[in-house]
């Protein structure tokens, strides 16, 4: 490639002219177009943001200035162009991340991909700038409209709107968040884009006011004392500048003079502002643009020439989960779902097309969605709030407040939860079973398989009186995995001696059954006597496991979570509580946030892998065996 | 008391004419200030919604129309107007709750006292009123002007401007959230609060439009096309109106009259609106209205005269805390203060005094506090977020991800930490410990007097690469309680066998900490030897507590969080996984949302008070002396 692989740092593009840029616009979007479709990744923003981004590295002085990007995963480019042009291993360990990392570049900043934060952590460094007399430093937060519907970033502009700091926020408007935006502020941009018919009417209208003069020239200076030019009032630019925001804007985003011609005139007004660019998601890439679903805002492995996905073969977590609901929905009027902008991400998409009436997306706006769920339910209804494990932790309070203490019938569904893999720190669900589990009357299942999952969603679903969570991983569900016994409410799946006793009562937390059948296996093999049970709900613990635990000398729990207030250490707990001496070993994440690589990469890094779980396995039961038959009468 | 008494319930208002309702609002008012000086609670929001409330009870149809009122403690008078006239026993264990409670009356739907949720609420129940064909149902959310610079609502505000479901918002506009409201959301409504001179200029421009044919009628009518009548144009409504929302106002929210006219244009349109009230807080009581600091939002047992508070003795918590600030403020120029619209509550009031430019109220925005703090410390200071402990809920995922992940030296002051007492179940600041120890890299401090807290407070903001958390109590600071010794960072408190062991290991968190001495007088006296010790950290756990553990046959742990998750747990779980056989008595908050009451009450119904703990720990020493004695060689 020619002009993209000269670009070793930002100032490297102040010498280009126009036809090179539009040159190496070019060349960017063929190399992620090559090159996401061979990694996966976030292919549709990236596309949409090529000139934007290069026009904030010719206008900006990164790293001095700051660019945030909110979500983090539009900034491919910003690699591109800060001297990240290997991208073979994006998102795979040793490899690039799919997000800003402080680690890979001076120029990342913030690198946490949950939604709408970009404006506060702008605020805040043009604070310190401020107070420490930085005053040539620039912030730039780069925000798509989606994310201007969570509430954070109105939060943001509050505060940003009654300062004169220089933050400089592009709203990167491509009409999506993932689905298309919804609510008020996406009919207001939509309005804002069509103002170019009223430049003219502006002309004419501020012509024909001074020209009246009296009455006219009087209307005239009072709009204008009110410090909006007549141009405010015809387009109704009104929401940023109510709050005291300067606006510029709509901005055509693909075009790089216009870009920075705004960025200029924003950089120069010293102050808050905002620049309004309108983007096409998926720019120049066919399949993309041709889809109405939005299915290459994140792609796996894909054809480049038509967007086909590889091939792969059995059903996801997320696709069992949508064909219950559409199943449940058909039996129950009471039932609706609620997602935060990602409707097909969370697999409501089909439960919409079978009830279009009962499907809520409320924007990245995950607070209001578990509130509002409580007020359905409080007006006698049972919603579904669909989310990612790891955006439940937004709407913590919520839960707690809302829901729980006014016992609302709520279920969460809560997806990709524990190990995530190539999206990293911010994206792996190891939070919810610590956190949920502090919610006074909450239960919480983890099914281990598609028949499970379809199960404990019912049950959940029967719960009225209190919050209720079912939460299963990213990735193909396994084949059934059939019980061999239930005793309370615990499903047994191995040990022909579990209502006797044995030495080992694995206890497998959800999606982590296949492993701890691979490790009862290896355990046989070495002679150690096990049984492998399911408890089904994790939070309340089950009164059986205290029993079962009472019949085996060591009890070994294995999950995906973190080992901080997981169930591991609830059940020891419990079991202290409950005056059981059984040995008790705990298998769970680090309490630390942990990078990106495959699912499998990241569970053996964690200990999790069955060789090492066996392994710790048998030496517990050794040492025990010691004890008993210390070493001078062996 | 003459009208008052004569209403048991909202139709009983229909029959009053205007001069009676004005008398209504008088004896209110009095019986208000009579009783509330008795018994403490939310004085000024009261007075400021009397009228408002009463115009509300007459134009909607209570319960079967739903009232939300926003974070709750304005809702005195709708008690009244709702059969709950004995106030004697306000905010005590028995008597009324100072906020909505469905236990209380079918008129009472949400009672959750944290800010910006009503919205959410109103939204929910309004869709599923919607979905239900309950067509006549109308929701009113009764919220401050405070309340919207909430993040939640703004996401609320959203969705419902995007439908057509009759949501009624009034907006109860006192300038003030707990102390003067801030950001651009307020300079707005200042703007509107003008508004009526723009009224007359409103009839001049839509006559002279008109008169002016051609051009003048095609502005008119292209401004009329954009569904905004002229009015909007001058009168900047635009913030909702651009949303979508109808917006009302401002109505003089102390005239029942315009009130009533207001809500009921509200509720004719049938689809959302803004109704915009203007009131004043503490409205017809002089000491409140003469206050600028906003004392009288909440009060303790004042003179109902004079609004003086009855004379107490000692400092409290918040006050050592706003002490050390302004010392620590002096000698390190990088530590500013950050507050959720409670600058004097949280004791910062004192350090603005000193450093007015490093103070700032980001308004009732937690999360925005949370992360301009993490952007605060990536541009070079050292931000202390001063909260409630109990809001800290609300920012779970900006800790987490903001602050933690990018290892931001970012320091956590929660205030009103374990039982608060009267403001009950939101308020209680029962789970920021199991919260936040789920967050990597995060270190906690429970001081248990002023020299603790000045101690570890300084210690805190030393840390530079992780977030740190300071909590304390409501009320007064005990007496200097000083160490004998410390072992690690462990202060060892009492015991003179504690470097060889004894009995009992009694680890005191926080305010704990006289309950525990009360106790180990106890044990002693019974003839148990006991160590108390204060961790002073307790998370991460101090090493030191395994070897002291190690040293004695029992650990018991005091803590005032909830227990699922809380210290005792962790501890307990530490000793295992290093193989340390003590007993573990853990005594903590059950995890239920907890009453209103005194703290001593709410502690002793939570089995807290020291003849409980002491009777269960002699109770486990004998048990255990027991197995080592058995019955037959006693």
């Amino acid at each position: 490639m020619g002009l993209l692989a000269s670009i070793t740092r930002p100032q490297d593009l102040r010498k280009l002219d126009q036809h090179e840029l539009e040159q190496l616009a070019g060349e960017i979007r063929d190399f992620l177009v090559a090159s996401v479709s061979r990694t996966g990744g976030h292919l549709g923003p990236n596309l949409g943001v090529v000139e934007l981004t290069i026009a904030l590295h010719r206008v900006f002085d990164s790293p001095r200035d700051r660019i945030v990007f909110d979500t983090g995963h539009q900034s491919y480019v910003h690699k591109l162009l800060t001297g990240r042009q290997d991208f073979t291993r994006l998102r795979a360990r040793g490899g690039l991340s799919g997000y800003p990392s402080r680690a890979e570049s001076p120029h990342d900043v913030v690198e946490n991909s949950h939604a709408s934060t970009s404006l506060s952590w702008a605020d805040g460094l043009a604070r310190a700038h401020q107070l420490r007399g930085e005053i040539d430093r620039h912030v730039v937060a780069v925000v798509g409209d989606g994310a201007l519907t969570g509430g954070m970033a109105w939060e943001a502009l509050n505060n940003i709107a009654a300062g004169d700091r220089p933050v400089i926020i592009v709203v990167n408007d491509n009409e999506r968040s993932y689905a298309p935006t919804i609510g008020g502020l996406a009919s207001h941009l939509a309005t804002l884009r069509t103002t170019s018919g009223y430049e003219k009417f502006l002309e004419w209208g501020r012509g024909t006011l001074r020209r009246a003069g009296g009455p006219g020239r009087l209307a005239y200076d009072t709009l204008h004392g009110m410090k909006k030019g007549i141009k405010d009032i015809v387009a109704p630019q009104g929401l940023f500048e109510d709050l005291g925001l300067k606006y510029v804007g709509p901005v055509d985003g693909h075009d790089v003079t216009a870009m920075e011609h705004a960025l200029r005139r924003a950089r120069a007004y010293g102050g808050p502002v905002i620049v309004h660019a309108i983007t096409q998601k998926g720019r120049g890439y066919r399949p993309a643009l041709d889809d109405d679903l939005d299915h290459f805002h994140a792609v796996g492995v894909i054809d480049p020439e038509t967007g086909e996905a590889q091939a792969s073969s059995g059903s996801s977590w997320t696709s069992v989960f949508a064909e219950e609901m559409v199943a449940i929905g058909a039996e129950r009027d009471d039932v609706v779902g609620i997602t935060a902008a990602m409707l097909a991400p969370v697999g409501l998409d089909a439960f919409a097309r079978a009830h279009p009436d009962r499907v809520f997306d409320v924007g990245i706006a995950e607070q209001h969605a578990v509130t509002a769920a409580a007020g359905m339910a409080a007006g006698g209804l049972h919603p579904v709030v669909a989310v990612y494990a790891t955006f439940i932790n937004r709407a913590f309070d919520q839960v707690l407040m809302d829901v729980a203490l006014h016992r609302a019938g709520v279920t969460f569904v809560l997806d990709r939860a524990g190990v995530t893999g190539p999206d990293g720190a911010s994206h792996h669900g190891m939070w919810d079973m610590a956190l949920l589990r502090i919610v006074p009357g909450l239960r919480l299942a983890a099914p281990r398989d598609a028949t499970t999952l379809r199960e404990e969603l019912r049950e959940a679903l029967d719960v009225t009186d209190a919050p209720t969570v079912v939460r299963f991983s990213k990735g193909k569900v396994p084949a059934d995995l059939p019980a061999i016994a239930r005793t309370g409410g615990v499903d047994v799946l191995e040990g022909p001696s579990w209502a006797e006793g044995d030495d080992v009562l694995l206890v497998a937390v959800g999606s982590m059954v296949p492993t701890c059948l691979d490790v009862a296996a290896r355990l046989r093999a070495q002679g150690v006597g096990v049984t492998v049970v399911d408890p089904r709900w994790v939070v309340p613990l089950d009164a059986a496991l205290v029993d079962l635990a009472r019949l085996h000398r060591h009890v070994a729990v294995v999950e995906d979570g973190g080992e901080a207030g997981g169930v591991g250490g609830a059940l020891a707990d419990l079991l202290r509580r409950e005056g059981v001496t059984a040995d008790v070993l705990t298998f769970a994440l680090p309490q630390r946030f942990l990078d990106h690589g495959t699912r499998d990469e990241v569970l053996e890094e964690a200990g999790l892998a069955p060789q090492a779980v066996s392994l710790r396995i048998v030496e517990a039961v050794a040492r025990l065996q010691e004890v008993d038959a210390p070493a001078g009468t062996a």
